[in-house]
């Protein structure tokens, strides 16, 4: 595959994921991710301090797709709206199947009878696998600016 | 046209519709739509309910330019100065010459001696027809996620 | 280089650039410009009468140096973080290797124990130069919408 397409199919891929949550179609989140993943979102502060403590963390599909059965069935929350801008897709390097990748991103909320507010914006360090034909991220490490969100975290980042 | 020209070539389509607002280029915005089309705006409560009610609407490019005529010459609004960012451009179908597109949309709107705030964030639906040559929107549905809006909607999305 | 090329390469340039300064690695951010160069920041209203007064302005790399050791050594500010989201990046002329080219830029700014809060949102019109084989600003003047700025600008756009 020519840099290019490579390209191409990357910035497609982090366009598709962030519909998938905007869309509200949640159940398709975890298909992006490889059965065995590491998912973290984590404050800049403890980041930089190689800590590990954050607001959401799984490391399989499976914990994923609890993560989207608690959002359909479980969570009490009031009912909102999500918007992702994504910015700044890079690869940044290339084993094989394996890329390193990263974005700027941007989430803006809104509740209902609410307006628009900034939810998070930060960084996201990531690996996709290319290895089945289609990219899924074996990593997604999203690295958020304030030390605290402006209320609850209901969709992943 | 291959794919990853194809993609440039929209890419540049709606960074350049984006410049046309944020210039202040406003009489060059109808010429981004075919003579017959459809601009609506509408709240995301609306639309996932398959409602048509929306703070804009238009059925032609002559809808349009009336409404730059209104932006010149009749409505009466404070000076004001607005950004776009747009992400997530995605060619969702092609069929002959006729595309069907998305994206992410951002606008943070300015008033004279006022902080820069966020109009509206969401996203949008776009058919865009390549017939003559150039590319020109026969229809765009911008969905926003709030249900009220801070302010006069002035301009176009 | 076709454009598809050079299109991906400057995208890549903008990109590479923004996260010099989110990296927080401002030491690098000097290297993205010529020796002589020009790089301004001013609000739009000044930008909009051909006035030259704004927040940052600087002639040359030494001088762009310079305020990196201001940043690190001389200022005094609470820290924070930076996130830039970039989109809208357009390849508007190319003459040999000089490039005129155009962004849109929002820029987040969070303090610590604060809430993240947008500091500047606006137009980029730059020049970039190809000569010495890596892409480099020989000018970038940053248009923001507002006429004040909510805070000190530490750190540059």
């Amino acid at each position: 595959m020519t840099d290019l397409n490579l390209h191409l199919k990357i910035n497609d891929f982090y366009t598709r994921y962030a519909e998938s949550i905007c869309d509200g179609d949640i159940e398709t989140w975890p298909e992006f991710f490889t059965e065995k993943c590491l998912y973290r979102i984590i404050p800049k502060t403890n980041y930089d301090r190689k800590l590990r403590i954050g607001p959401m963390f799984a490391e399989s599909k499976g914990a994923l797709k609890d993560r989207v059965v608690a959002i359909k069935e479980t969570l009490v929350y009031s009912a909102r709206s999500i918007t992702h801008l994504v910015s700044g897709v890079r690869i940044v390097s290339v084993q094989g199947d394996l890329l390193k990748t990263r974005s700027m991103l941007a989430i803006y909320q809104t509740l209902v009878d609410g307006t628009t507010h900034i939810q998070l914006v930060g960084r996201t360090f990531d690996s996709i696998d290319l290895g089945d034909g289609t990219p899924k991220f074996s990593e997604r490490i999203v690295v958020f600016d304030s030390e605290l969100l402006a209320g609850a975290l209901v969709f992943p980042a």
